[in-house]
């Protein structure tokens, strides 16, 4: 990047806010993905959006690549700066600028993470819905870009259900605002939702008005061990058929439950092939309802042992065995490889046959969890030594193996942590080349120089 | 229109399905919205997907404009022909494909209505939520292409919630999958919401993959009258600070009480200035709380009268009085206009005090009623004679104003109904002229030669 560049950075941002060291570069040239990385030329952290105005025009008028960032949890490398350029680290817009609670809306800057937005809207009396598992981390800004989901998504759906209004920047610098306060509101093209998932490609998120919803006064949680996947899937299928849509319905395969009850001690049953943990919340003879009919179905279905916690800390310990899986699996060796390929409900067991089948014959080991209410697994591949290239070589195999059987099931390639890099060589056997080429289309018509997290979506 | 293209129609869709005789063509020059009309060259019905992409290839290849159009109940002009040249009627695709009850998803063709997808989820016990006014006639193709809306958008939001996936033929004939059969999915830019809402300018719907829920086990309504439309907005606030996100919240003014009870007789009080139709659906407790919630809300802030209907008869002449409101203001003269501008709630009556008084000023009629749970007004104008152009130029001017206020307030010119030819010229005044260059980017990476619906959203 030329020395006029970086001077007219430093006069946009300020010099204490324009980082171009070494050192300074360092924790911006990865972001949680394993397997990725790339130095940008600088990193700015702008005050506002006239800040981002000023250097996306500067970027577009100079062919220089910008890559958004928040906290860069994401987990498919949509923060790697593969083409060098500048990193735009938007954690100075951190401020929740208002909780509405008569219009049931929050209007927020992207730095804001996803756990304070949960607390201001909590000390209201609202939710915040969508909890990707990063949320104490990851910013709304990435949430959105992100259309990040969560253990939660069957009852509550993703982000994008909740983003009302967005005001964004252009790579050209015109700041837009699209859609608004409502929740009806057809005038112009849903550009609010095509920024929604956009991976930073198309514009730069400045702020959100997002939609919250009234707090559920209570929950309630259990924990059913079957034989086998195919067992606790059909065991989901019933709960769905007797017309309950849960807040919680969560899986864990053989070897999550393994890892899990070695790492934290919580008194799983490991003799058991599948762990479902259940939950729901609302109002409290509801919540109690909807247990119950869980419940009865995981027993009808044939379920070693269904449990219910009778207390919040019970529930809290069992709560903590899926939010531990990650950790529990990671211990495990020292590079994890998580993945989040989804398939429709009925086909969950299959495809977790599937991919042990695959890891077999790729001598991996692969666990498996994830939210069984909407298909959504986390095939994960734990490889004792990052410096075992050959393991990592044959676990990208796997992956891509993995991904086509999750398509052949009628399923995508990510349900929920997105593309980026990690996934893009992948994006064309799902969408097909007419559709390739349309998203670069689109691409142009926010975009036309290219600079926006290039090498990414739309590329 | 050309010989030659008119012969290549026939010869694609057969000559049975091509129409251009004036008689045929009268029908398809208007569709439900006053003071538009526009006769096509054209109109086809084609069959298939196969048909559609031909006829859409040829039109692109002759730069001859094509509405895509299903029942014609839009209330924008969004099936108008513009610029003349085919109309594709999609009423022929009228195939339920698939219910799959483990999934929670319906598979159809555009040209199933509304309600006969209703009916087809409801045999299976399954909800389709979406429920526009014009729900028999309307198409699944319209109701998505104008991301329709209806009474029970508060709990369970509008169109694009439920779209899953599209089957779609781009202009130039490459058919194209959006999404598919999953609640996650984060594979590319999210053309799915693109397309949902994009009125028949972007792409032509040929199947849709749609979410249903499970059927709430019952439901109650209630009916509470006030002084006045301020009093039962305060009630509208103390229901949703209740935490209650209820399935109906619909009011009718003052000039709407009277227009109903002449016409349908349902002992309506017609001293009061403000009625607001309230109800739940879900299991028999739960409704019946929040029944009681929402009839403790609206007496304790200053109802006149609370009635909850304790029979399903009751029920439905509560609801039928909604159901009525416009037929009932139609009856007052010979050209209703209905609008649907859109606030935030708690604007709900300073929206309705304005609209009156621009009523007043332009010595029209305009009566008011809608969806007090999102803030969704629909001012309607009756004007007694058609060749009163006086009247209807004064309307134009009124709805103007009105679309003003509504932005002023912080709302939206269209909730629900969209833009299409007659909110076109007022879009630009929400959107900026930035985001309205951007809307053309968007149109001409999809349709490069402008062949789709002419003169509305993207021109």
């Amino acid at each position: 990047m030329q020395a006029p560049v970086r001077a007219a950075l430093k006069s946009i941002v300020g010099d204490a806010h324009y980082r171009d060291t070494d050192g300074d570069l360092v924790p911006f040239s990865r972001d949680a993905t394993p397997l990725f990385s790339a130095r940008p030329d600088a990193v700015v952290f702008p005050a506002d959006t006239r800040e981002v105005a000023a250097v996306l025009e500067l970027a577009t008028r100079h062919a220089v690549p910008v890559v958004p960032r928040g906290a860069g949890s994401n987990l498919c490398a949509a923060t790697v700066a593969l083409h060098g350029g500048i990193v735009l680290a938007l954690t100075r817009l951190n401020r929740v600028l208002e909780i509405a609670p008569s219009e049931l809306l929050a209007r927020v800057q992207p730095g804001v993470t996803s756990a304070a937005l949960a607390d201001a809207a909590a000390r209201e009396d609202l939710l915040w819905a969508p909890d990707p598992g990063s949320r104490t981390v990851a910013t709304i800004g990435g949430t959105i870009a992100t259309n990040a989901g969560g253990l939660r998504g069957l009852k509550y759906g993703v982000t994008r259900d909740y983003v009302l209004g967005l005001e964004a920047v252009l790579p050209t610098g015109e700041v837009i605002r699209t859609g608004g306060r409502l929740h009806k509101d057809v005038a112009g093209y849903d550009l609010t939702r095509l920024l929604t998932g956009s991976e930073g490609t198309l514009a730069v998120i400045t702020e959100a008005t997002l939609a919250l919803r009234p707090a559920p006064r209570t929950s309630g949680t259990g924990v059913a061990y079957f034989a086998d996947l195919a067992t606790a899937g059909r065991a989901v299928d019933a709960i769905i058929s007797d017309g309950v849509l849960p807040a919680t319905l969560e899986f864990l395969d053989r070897s999550c439950i393994r890892a899990v009850e070695e790492f934290a001690g919580l008194d799983l049953r490991t003799d058991a092939g599948a762990l479902l943990l259940f939950g729901d919340d609302g109002e409290p003879d509801s919540v109690a309802r909807t247990m119950a009919r869980m419940s009865d179905s995981c027993s009808a279905r044939g379920a070693l042992e269904v449990t219910t916690a009778a207390r919040i800390a019970e529930a809290e310990a069992l709560l903590a065995a899926r939010r531990c899986t990650l950790p529990a699996l990671s211990r495990l060796g020292a590079l994890t490889i998580l993945e989040d390929a989804t398939v429709p409900r009925p086909r969950i067991a299959e495809m977790v046959e599937r991919i042990d089948r695959i890891a077999e014959r790729h001598d991996l080991t692969i666990a498996t969890f994830g939210h069984a209410g909407d298909g959504n697994l986390h095939p994960t591949c734990v490889i004792g030594s990052r410096e075992n290239t050959g393991a990592v070589a044959r676990a990208e195999h796997a992956f891509g193996e993995i991904f086509s059987a999750a398509l052949e099931l009628g399923g995508t390639i990510t349900g929920e942590h997105g593309v980026g890099a990690a996934k893009f060589p992948h994006l064309s056997a799902q969408l097909g080349p007419d559709q390739m080429s349309l998203l670069r289309r689109v691409k142009g018509a926010f975009d036309p120089a290219g600079i926006l997290n290039p090498g990414k979506l739309g590329s």
